[in-house]
């Protein structure tokens, strides 16, 4: 069984084919720059070698097309034909309360998903828009929608609600949502299979952290907190976001230079963070390389964004009296051993001795980088969120046919 | 050696006089509504009466003349004479980070404290209207400043700066400052001498919680990390204040209600908190009271007020790869036994033992209030900031009299 998943934004649009039976990758690739000038396709050909296909893409449905066309191209083509592929599955950025699972989409769902625009401004409508291209293009084909803050909503009410006048939850529906949810709900069940335990009665604190980052505190299988909240601007510090913040410095700021809502909000998303301190790069990889370099101004960037989450491990070990697990996942999670030792060095309180002969060695893999005496096993899972979307889509088709 | 302490605030001004060689407070009491219509004087007699006189008082120097002849007052006067009051000791909100003790008031002083007046706008133009009035009326006598903030600043730079672009830190000062720092600095010494251990070696976490709330993480005698920041609204939920909030949310909600900078701090310092979320009142004895009559926002309300504290005790617990004293202090942090009890729930994976008979016996005294087993020391300690400026001024005279 084939299934699509499409992951849209406001101008590109990434794709992975999967062979579920196998659970191999079929093809994969991306648009970008929709609607923009120079917009193109990048896919990845089986053997590794890259691929580019300009073409004008001024919106989603050509976007669709073009990659159905390329799908089927005799050339480099994954499939002979359309009606191979038996479901598209799309992550959708923000389910608000309305969604704490994986659904088939319907006109209710698209209803429900088009009034959550307005907390996902970015990003819900553009799935939207891959969602009616493909209805559109293939109108027989069943699609599914994975929602990055489904995972989240089992957070009790004292945890995802902030201290602001109640009204503005009830009237707007502000609260903490969380994000990353596929990817947390993955590696949170993925370690206890990989280590061979129930989630039952196991505490894990997922560390997602990359370019963007949260972490998840997850009992019983079950998401009770989470570092990103209404939007994905709150908690660790992140590649060109700022994290946690006073709200006294937000309002100072916008006082003193005059700015717009809209303004600020650029400014925390996307001038901040490692960007805003660094001032060279947000990339961490470019970050390591000036640590290395003996950088000042590196070496800083580098302790906050390592003391943050170190925090939020401290914090969630009390929300949930205690931790078993502690996850890394991520571009800097899986790649990034000093990173994972540096979080971890005082962490010792908790029990955890990292092997550290181990977790240099581990680079995107799964792999224990404790020691066997250590009280927390500390574990490196590479996230699949693809994978994660392709399942959900299969199993939903699955339930629907029996 | 007597020393008056002098809180001066936009519209108050609270004062107290101690006998420094006994400790004994002579007189105490405060001047409301300045500058208003109804302004008085409010004081408590030796004897524990109440006594107000009302008096137009249009602004801060009337107000410390109007406690000077009542101190002289010949009925319930404290003192013969003015001259026997041998210092004043100030409570000065911001110091920025040009202050990290206490100091002797002299025109260089002023002027730091002066610039300080944008981080600190409500407070520090109403510190310095009392050291002017002073100086006015007595110009011999010598001022000691005691700042809010200097305790905090042996914070590492990681943990005092914000993940934004850096030219904000270096242009307007945009950082973590923290407050209640002579409350912290106090009740984290007193707990060691209290307990017979030395300060060096030792990790504390101190909770001032009360209508304002903020917790500290103290190494060695030394402040490494604090929960409020470039202003006192950041960190715990507290009486009116929201604490921490996505940032995402702040922009958010002064887009859709069209708020300038100044509404929304409004919103958040004043109308957000436990009164933003019960609705009722900001005062955590009715909001207990309406938990034990089964309120179901009041009860919602608490668990969000304990749960933040408690993630707070955890993140510095990380903060110091570990924690030897938890220490309660504050309105809530003293007297509130069912506050104490629902922080400490979650904390038994540190170790800590809460002796459940003694904490409902303990408030607002000195007292260990965990079991003797308990890995970790859980502590009351009530705090006198007072004292602490009288003591920080008698010092400073001393020392300046070698």
């Amino acid at each position: 069984m084939k299934v699509l998943v499409l992951n849209c934004g406001s101008s590109s649009i990434k794709y992975k084919l999967f062979e579920m039976t196998t659970k191999q990758i079929l093809a994969q690739g991306g648009i970008e720059k929709i609607g923009l000038p120079g917009s193109f396709l990048k896919m990845t050909l089986p053997g590794g070698e890259k691929k580019i296909i300009e073409k004008d893409v001024p919106e989603h449905t050509t976007g669709v097309q073009f990659i159905f066309d390329t799908l089927t191209n005799p050339e480099y083509g994954a499939v002979k034909d359309l009606h191979e592929i038996k479901a598209v599955g799309h992550r959708v950025l923000h389910g608000g309360t309305k969604f704490s699972g994986s659904v088939l989409i319907d006109d209710a769902v698209i209803a429900a998903v088009e009034e959550c625009c307005d907390l996902g401004p970015l990003h819900n409508p553009a799935n939207l828009k891959g969602i009616y291209a493909v209805q559109k293009l293939l109108p027989e084909v069943p699609q599914v929608a994975v929602f990055d803050t489904a995972f989240h909503q089992t957070m009790p009410d004292y945890a995802y609600l902030y201290a602001i006048p109640y009204r503005y939850f009830e009237k707007y529906g502000i609260r903490r949502y969380g994000f990353h949810g596929t990817s947390h709900r993955y590696v949170s069940k993925r370690v206890c299979d990989f280590l061979g335990i129930p989630q039952e009665g196991t505490r894990v604190i997922t560390c997602h952290v990359g370019n963007g980052g949260s972490i998840a505190a997850v009992k019983d299988g079950k998401c009770v907190d989470t570092s990103m909240g209404l939007t994905p601007l709150e908690g660790l510090m992140m590649g060109t976001r700022s994290g946690d913040i006073d709200g006294g410095a937000i309002t100072y700021i916008m006082k003193k230079e005059g700015l717009t809502p809209d303004e600020m909000s650029n400014l925390l998303n996307k001038k901040s963070g490692v960007l805003g301190m660094f001032e060279k790069s947000s990339d961490m990889r470019e970050l390591e390389a000036a640590v290395k370099n003996g950088e000042e101004r590196a070496i800083l960037t580098e302790k906050m964004y390592f003391y943050r989450i170190t925090k939020y491990i401290g914090a969630y070990a009390a929300a949930m009296n205690g931790v078993d697990i502690i996850l890394f996942t991520g571009g800097v999670g899986e790649n990034q051993s000093s990173a994972r030792a540096a979080v971890c060095k005082n962490l010792e309180y908790l029990g955890v001795k990292l092997d550290e002969e181990m977790n240099n060695k581990i680079h995107g893999e799964e792999a224990v980088i404790s020691t066997p005496d250590s009280k927390v096993k500390v574990v490196v899972i590479p996230t699949d969120e693809e994978m994660m979307i392709a399942t959900d889509t299969m199993n939903i088709l699955n339930e629907r046919n029996k």
